[in-house]
Parts: C-alpha cells; sequence; structure tokens
C-alpha cells in the first residue's frame, strides 16, 4: 500500500533532538556556533539537521544579526520602454549563479526613474530588508552612490568607473573607451572618415565615456566629419536618427549603434532610404545578440559576455558582505564580432546618389 | 554654514515615543494595533511614526507572523536561452506596480530547469523567505502545482488552466485556443487552406493548446494540409523549420510562429528561398514586440497587454495573501494587429517556382 503522503511540515529544532537524541538548548547551541556542546555532539547534531533539511528562518537570521541572506537590484526604466532587451537577463543569470552558492535571495524592483529608485534603497534599508545591493546603469550626475554611503548599505556598482568620493562602493566595468578607440581605429584603417555614432542615453556614464572617446579619437586624426547623437535606445529613435544623418551631404561611411535594437531599426531605415550595407555605409552593433543575425546582412557586433559580468558583480558584493574592502575590478574589453555589415567605404557616394 | 549630515540611522520606537511624548510601550501598543492606548494616542504615535518614516524591520514582521512581505518568481531556463524576451520584463513590471502598492517586495530567481525551480520553491518555504509565488510557463506535466499545495504556499499560476485538482491554486490564464481559432477563421476567410504552425515548446500547456485547437480547427473545415511544428523558441529553430516546411511540394500559404523571434528569423529564412511575403506566403507572429516593426514587411502580431496581464496575476496573488479563496481569471483573447505580411494567397506557387 502507498504511504499516505501528510503535508509538509518544517522541521524544527525539537525533531532534530529527538533524532539526535540531545536536549533542545544543546541543538539551539550547536546551530548557532554557540559554547555548551562538545564537537561530538555538534558534529551529530549538524548532520541530523541536514538530513531532516532544517534551514534557519530569514526572519531569525536577520533578527539575530546575520543579515536578510538577500541582496537587492533595481531596475530604473519606464515600463513602456521595457521591451526586447538581451543584455539584462544574462547579467541576472549570472548574479544568481553566484548568490544561489551562498543562498542569498535576489530582491527584484522595476522602478519608474532614478527618484523612485532611490526611494526603494531607502525603504528596503528601513525594513532590514536587504545586505546589499547591486547598482545599474551609471550615471554622470548619480545620485545613487551618495545614498548608498549614507545608508551604509554594501553596493557594488555595475559599469561605473572608480569614484574616488564613494570609497566604500565596489566597482565592476568595462572600459568603454579602449573598446571605442579599437573601433574607431578599425574603421579608420577600412578608410573611413565619417563616422555616424548613434548613442544611447546621454545621463549614463558609459553614453558620456563612448562620445567623448570618439571625439578626441578624431580629433587626434584629424577627421572632422564625426558626430555623437544621443537616443533613448528605441527602436523608433535607431530609425530616426539614421534618417537625419544619411539626408545631406557629407554623408557619414560607417555609423556606430548603442545598441542591438537600434542597429537593427538604423539598417531597415538605411536600405529604406537606397543605401546598401556595407557597400554604401558599414554598421556596427555595440551589444550583441540573436538580434544581429535576424537581419540581413548579418550585424558586426561588439560583444561581451554578460552572464560572466554578472557573476563579477555577485563575487565582488559576496565579498564585501564578508567584510572585505571595496575594490574597483575591470571585466574584458568587448570584442569586435566582425560579420557582413562593416566593409571598406568602397563607393564614393551612396547607390541613390549615382543612380543604380 | 551647511548643517553637517551625521550617517542615517533608522528611527526606532524610542524616536517615535520621544517625539509623540508617550512611552515606548504606548508605541508598540499603537503600531502593533493592539489595545491600552487611546484612539488620539494611536493617531498621534502613527502621524509622528510616518513623520520620522519608521518601518516596522520586514524580519521582525516574519517572526511576528506577518509574514516575509515578499513574494517569489521563479524563471526556469538554461542561462544560454536568456536572450531577447520581449514578454518578461513587462510582465515583472505589471506584476511590481500592484506589490509596490502593498509594500511587498518580488524575490526572483533564475533556474536552470524544472527540478530546479521545484528545490527553490522548497528552500523559500523552508527558510519562510516568501508568503507566496507566482507560477509561470504552466507545463502539461507539471510537477509545481502539487507541491506547491503540499508546502501549502499559496500560488498564482500565470498562463495555466484551471485544475481541479489543486483547488487551492489561483490561474490567470488568456485564451489561446480562442485566439488560434480566431486567426485560423481570419486566414481560411482569406482563402488559405495549407497552414504552418511553427510552435514553442512542447512541454508547455499553451503550446498544447494552441497544437490542438489548429488541429480541431483545420479537422472541421476539412483541411488536410495544416501541420505544427514545435521548436524551441529560438531564431535558429524558426529558420529551420521554415526551410523545411517551404522546401517541397504542398508547400503552406501562411506561416504562424509561437513567437516574434521565430518569426522575424523565418521571414529573413523565407525571403531568402525565394519567397516574397505576403505575396507567396503569409507570416504572423504570436507576441507583438518592436521586433515585428524592425522588419520589411512589419508583421501581423497576435498582441496581448503583458504589463495588465501581471498586474492581473499579482492582484490574485494579494488576494490569496489576504485570506480570499482561489479563483481562475481570464485575460482578454489577443488580438490581431493586421500590418503587411498577412494577405491573400494570391499566386498558385511560391514565385522561385514561377522563375520570376
Amino acid at each position: 500500500m502507498p504511504e499516505r503522503r501528510s503535508p509538509a511540515r518544517r522541521p524544527t529544532m525539537k525533531d532534530i533532538a529527538r533524532r539526535a537524541g540531545v536536549s533542545e538548548s544543546a541543538v539551539s547551541f550547536a546551530l548557532n556556533g554557540r559554547p555548551g556542546v562538545s564537537d561530538i555532539t555538534r558534529d551529530r547534531v549538524r548532520r541530523v539537521a541536514e538530513q531532516l533539511g532544517w534551514r534557519p528562518s530569514t526572519a531569525a537570521r536577520a533578527l539575530s544579526g546575520e543579515g536578510a541572506a538577500t541582496v537587492g537590484l533595481v531596475l530604473a526604466r519606464p515600463a513602456g520602454t521595457l521591451g526586447v532587451d538581451s543584455f539584462f537577463l544574462q547579467l541576472v543569470s549570472g548574479i544568481q549563479e553566484v548568490l544561489a552558492e551562498r543562498h542569498l535571495g535576489l530582491l527584484f524592483q522595476i522602478a519608474e526613474d532614478i527618484g523612485d529608485e532611490c526611494a526603494v534603497y531607502r525603504r528596503w534599508w528601513a525594513e532590514h530588508r536587504v545586505d546589499g545591493v547591486l547598482v545599474v546603469d551609471p550615471r554622470t550626475d548619480d545620485p545613487r552612490p551618495g545614498l548608498l554611503d549614507e545608508l551604509g548599505l554594501p553596493a557594488v556598482v555595475i559599469g561605473g568607473t572608480p569614484d574616488e568620493r564613494h570609497p566604500r562602493l565596489s566597482t565592476v566595468w568595462a572600459d568603454d573607451a579602449a573598446a571605442m578607440a579599437a573601433l574607431v581605429d578599425g574603421l579608420y584603417t577600412l578608410g573611413h572618415r565619417r563616422i555616424a555614432h548613434i548613442a544611447g542615453l546621454l545621463e549614463l556614464a558609459h553614453t558620456e565615456r563612448r562620445i567623448r572617446t570618439l571625439r578626441a579619437e578624431a580629433e587626434r586624426r584629424g577627421l572632422y566629419e564625426v558626430q555623437s547623437v544621443p537616443t533613448d535606445y528605441s527602436d523608433v529613435a535607431g530609425a530616426a536618427v539614421t534618417r537625419r544623418v544619411l539626408d545631406g551631404p557629407g554623408t557619414p561611411t560607417a555609423l556606430i549603434y548603442d545598441n542591438d535594437v537600434m542597429a537593427v531599426a538604423g539598417v531597415a531605415a538605411a536600405v529604406e532610404l537606397g543605401f546598401s550595407i556595407p557597400a554604401d555605409v558599414s554598421v556596427v552593433a555595440w551589444e550583441d545578440s540573436a538580434l544581429c543575425r535576424l537581419v540581413k546582412p548579418w550585424l558586426s557586433a561588439l560583444s561581451r559576455d554578460s552572464v560572466e559580468f554578472g557573476r563579477t558583480a555577485a563575487r565582488e558584493l559576496t565579498a564585501l558582505l564578508d567584510g572585505g574592502p571595496a575594490r574597483t575590478v575591470r571585466v574584458p574589453v568587448p570584442a569586435l564580432i566582425e560579420r557582413d555589415s562593416t566593409g571598406r567605404p568602397g563607393r564614393c557616394a551612396p547607390s541613390r546618389y549615382r543612380g543604380d
């Protein structure tokens, strides 16, 4: 006869005591690492606890000063713009791989804007909900590091640059400036002199880094027809800016897009205007994803390992929670995957001006 | 001289007592809703607590039996497949809108597979980490409802169909069968007789519902050249299956894709084979997103309000947490947005067989 299944019950210290043949207080001493029991008893209690699947309640741990065993992550983006995003879920996947090893939970929140995000940190802090946070999308003028410093919440800024005003925050970042410099060098070597950069949100720190580097590299080489146009990262903006920069004299021969969605939308807009890729104009997407292989020609893209980026950030946060010092860690520079959308600027003028 | 900022300190009951001019125990009575203080004192204490930004610690609330003030959500997908997803972040955004009103946190976890996901539920339950969970991607043979029933964890299944074996679980679902029936009807009216359905994962309950409905609708109309081919939802599979179904006799005149990514990849594959859209073959994507407007022609798509779907699910979960009964809620049937990829099957054979 099959055993009748009773409803699940969480194993208690009493269960452990009964099974291990010791008193409840001995179990409590043993599991809380306090003196008062022999090493042999401690070992036996721990083994039985493990066999029974006993776990300390998170609430009890938090009240006993062991922390919430939870870290927080806020994504501040208006609901309407939460569309196609190939980076974020991969980042979170890497983060959780590391958190899971430590039995840390991830409290996740979507906020409307940065003010909202700050309010979330204050609430989490007031409610002892998290032991630390992972901060994404660092900005040029960012209120979050100051707030987190003030609250004393351990934090790792993902994608920021080291900031000596907040020595208690760790930073994990990719060198976008180096990636942009290498990209401009590659395009220059191919023969490109007129480059348009369809950039992301101007208030994000990495957007500013890319724009600044592009300008410096252009000046160094005496290129005066190089421009950056900030956008909101949307496909609509990607297409609109593409139309604008391709329309008129001094048409660029290379387009750099700050994400994959804008690159795909930009290619469609360019083709519609009669441009051939890469014959008339080369295209590079900053961020590689399935999207880059969904269009013809396949897009050349700057690729990074987002899962590993997440792992690195989570490791730095657990190090902070363990009492380690704040650190700045640089992940590998994004590498250019050359596909079919980049080449020499072969024609003198785009096809539509030549009537072919 | 600017005021020197001292490090932040969480307001305590002592602070409230001092400011309100009452004893600490009066504050405790007032904030915990216990008798022993006058209504006037209670009001004053609550006002002062609000002014000071006082919040009960989550851990204290949990231990006092008020719950973890947190709900959980697990996404069981291998890290490698976490790519372009337009549905999930929008769903989460709607969920959080409702949770935020109730000051409930969302504990989020990515799991490798369904076994992993069950282990997460067990751990969360053992650690009292969550008061309830939202379950996504319901399967035809799903171990989760049984487990959640056994653990007594309140749960809302998102996308499932009502299951009387688990009367304690709520369900929020869209009627995919009705949407598929309407879609087949529309294509039939346009003149399509040969339809291929490039389906999603066979083990997902909604995939099976769509396949079953397509078959029933086809039989009802005496259509014998209608087929469903299950895939893993990837762009690679979308392209491969498209090539297979378009290659050979009895070529379908309409293709239904179970997501946007496969539809976009399928269109590229079809065009490469010499098919013109919609002249040779009509295309519909199940799931509308920016992707559908990134390709030419723009794709007709079944559209649903994913943010509202999330809101509805979260509302049902908070109702369960409030002690309400389990319910089954149906959200509106996805509606067809007709763009440029659907039309009458105008030509007798695809262009490539006619040499044009």
